[in-house]
């Protein structure tokens, strides 16, 4: 039987990509504890950046929540592969960051990162829910619109066991 | 008989408000194991922002260090809340990042932040004080000049309480 | 006999630095559970920063990753402060953040910042893979060119030590 978060997943017409690689010298997500961190995701697909450019200029606050939910769903995809496509193992999400390729004018930063929350809880219900802090940044690799990364709970101890 | 954080706020002459509802679709704070994740607080006072605009052009430094310690207040408000108002519960305050809406010109980031910092030291004695970083953002949510997140320790394993 | 991480040091040629003192009204690391979190570093040498302006303009990403190198330097200073110089007490680097005082068009982040990531993993091993997020600031402190924080795994618990 079907995971309740493949289910939704289904449901919300998403499919999880394979875990996109790191863009340089570092891991993906990192176990510590029952914390499973993941490092900066975008809105990478087959290695490509599906948006381009600043909020508040080149890129819309529709588009802008678009990329927030791209780049939720590559961290989703790290989540699944730290825990070997077991979702039993995940307890829930804690905390995401969201960081916004945005001109000093843009001001709409909460309605661009509720596309990532918005996902979050869709698909993993009141496991998805967090704490989380937007910001303007002054630009990001490859000039991507928004990167964004997360610290989640998992059920099982696997300290040192990474 | 008054916590001693609770006299401390009266001799500073705070008041802590009610904790301030989320932005958007968020959770105010999440407790995993004994850290306490609190969500970026801006300076806001009954759903206003006191302070718009960047440092280094329409804010100054001492503007500025008024809304960090406002941001402060609001973090502690919500600590105060995830602890029931029971400030027992409340071993110390491990971490803030503080994000400040500023110029590329703009230098001055550890005095703004002191702002936070001090009043967090004032407040809670020993058990306020805690590493931090600060760095400037392109821009902030509905424009506010500083916005603070924290991570703080408790004392009572409260996982998968929340 | 020299520690595994000493040897290393002295291949890379690296002399670690008596740890810098706080910016502000902050601790340079804090203790709690397992977790050693260390403030936002940058490429400071006797008080004197290194690498002062912005990638993209002032700043080449050649002198940005000795930025990046040099902060990641003091981060380890850290460390091993902490440590009180026994590197038997660290376990790893859990996840560093890199801060990059930027242009609006910079976009060769990771690059930068794989000066940081690249000299922890020489010189920590296995024990130096990390996760990150890095961002572009529109400005840093002191107009410093890059800013890293980190958290760490240390073997023992020293929560309500420090």
């Amino acid at each position: 039987m079907a995971h309740v978060i493949d289910e939704r997943l289904a449901n919300l017409g998403v499919i999880l990509p394979a875990a996109p690689a790191p863009a340089a010298n570092y891991l993906p997500y990192i176990l510590s504890g029952n914390q499973l961190l993941i490092a900066g995701q975008a809105a990478v697909v087959d290695g490509k950046h599906l948006f381009v450019g600043r909020l508040g200029a080149e890129v819309s606050v529709a588009d802008g929540r678009q990329a927030a939910q791209r780049a939720a769903i590559n961290v989703l995809a790290q989540v699944k592969a730290a825990c070997f496509g077991d979702w039993n193992k995940l307890t829930r999400c804690l905390r995401i960051c969201g960081y916004l390729n945005a001109t000093p004018a843009f001001a709409e930063h909460p309605q661009v990162l509720d596309g990532a929350s918005d996902f979050l809880v869709a698909a993993l219900g009141d496991a998805g829910k967090h704490v989380r802090t937007v910001l303007g940044a002054s630009s990001l690799r490859s000039s991507t619109a928004v990167v964004i990364d997360a610290v989640f709970e998992v059920r099982i101890d696997v300290s040192n066991c990474f």
